[in-house]
């Protein structure tokens, strides 16, 4: 995670108000997980009883291709909106969700499983976490500027 | 976009009760617009005036990742996930949205913008329209099965 | 493709000396690619004989993750490097070959690999057309500059 | 690095001959650097002087799409084929070195750029490595087999 926290150290512009302790571990989270979930999908691919985890494996891909996505757009701070940033976190929360629910049930039959629920889990949890950092409440200025914008859109 | 329609009705299963018109247009809006966002953010940066186009290229990556994302989620179909699919197509369209609304505040000066701020719009408006046809209201199968699922977990 | 074609006509510099046909040409074989791997996967695994399609299933994915990545380096022009063009080119023709060999092997039983290997097919050639437009061979600009390059470096 | 260590001893089947220690931090290495490239290209985007970095960003932007690529496929192992690795490796060394290359110019003034010039070093090396590891010179099997497929094709 060192490669992480040294390119937000580096960023010349002020981050915001972002804990950017818990940004760091959800980026980590999101690799980790996005890794994790390619590796378990083709591991349940040599699976002998792959015809039963064909649910795992496209879970496995979604959920590999929304923790890259949430993983790039959470190292990007240009121009920062936090409309984007909390709606690919929390698709990326549900995702993560549904694949550790998935994995779970095969948890105790294949390892593989048993890792990447348990890097979901983790990856689910960071975005959460850093989900709830970001907003301070409906009554905060994000929760007001939504409802204005709600109002007006 | 007969490419997509072609791959949908070789797909072995059943594909649910969804919308296939919606779903193919969805799906080409995402792919469509992923691309031009990567071809626009580039095009920014060749602008003699680049400086001013940080936000609107940072904009761009974001959108052109999510669509990404979203084309494939929704070219998925075994072991179908409301929860994911609708989480995902939420971030999408709210990308699309941010992108259409800061690539038309420099429609007027750069052509590229003018065509990416429309393509980001159809995107948006595919997605929105595919969220609606998913979705029958909270009295519907989903949000019944939702409360279930709720209730359970 | 006309959103290809209108997106490089708004480049605000010179493509340089690329056949913008052949290129429109590729990046659109390449997204359709794409697309149509991440379909042909998710059919292979809803398939009651998945068993007998997981190198399929693993060649579609490598498949559409390379087509993605080169459709995105052809899709920008900012200062261009033809050493990474070229690589990506030749990976995207390897990847979309292997793909379409092991597509035509399911082609008689499987109508999704049957669209999905002239799909692969159409961006292999796509992309060896490209690379031949790209040099002259080996006495060409770019074989001298390539060795001057080495030379140098 | 030691969740990628993890899913590779839970494959269910032999992972050929591969070096799995130098394949494993190749994985490693891809992903970080995406990672690095991602928020290398962010952070020149919000340099004053971006208009002097408008390379950097684009190349920074290729060799992150590369790089999860190559993550990707390195951590398939299902129906492996040793063109598709190969072919994805060696463009995943160009782009690396040619990032490397670009970031290095500006090392001494953006230290994002110097930190993103030794994670693309390490990925190049990485890669490389695992390319030397793969064949076994011309008069290997794979050599031997490339020019009877060559012959044949």
């Amino acid at each position: 995670m060192s490669h992480i926290t040294s390119m937000l150290d580096t960023y010349p512009k002020d981050l915001g108000g972002i804990d950017k302790s818990k940004l760091a571990e959800c980026i980590a989270a999101c690799f980790e997980c996005a890794q994790t979930c390619t590796a378990c999908g083709d591991a349940c691919l040599s699976e002998g009883m792959v015809a039963e985890l064909t649910k795992c494996i496209r879970t496995n891909l979604d959920c590999a291709d929304i923790c890259v996505t949430t993983g790039n757009v959470l190292s990007r701070h240009t121009g920062y909106d936090a409309n984007v940033t909390r709606a690919v976190l929390q698709a990326c929360a549900a995702t993560c969700k549904a694949c550790a629910d998935e994995c779970e049930r095969h948890a105790s039959m294949h390892e593989h499983c048993r890792v990447c629920a348990e890097s979901c889990r983790r990856c689910e949890q960071a975005c959460n976490e850093l989900l709830a950092s970001l907003g301070n409440g409906s009554s905060g200025e994000d929760g007001l500027m939504g409802k204005v914008k709600d109002a007006l859109s």
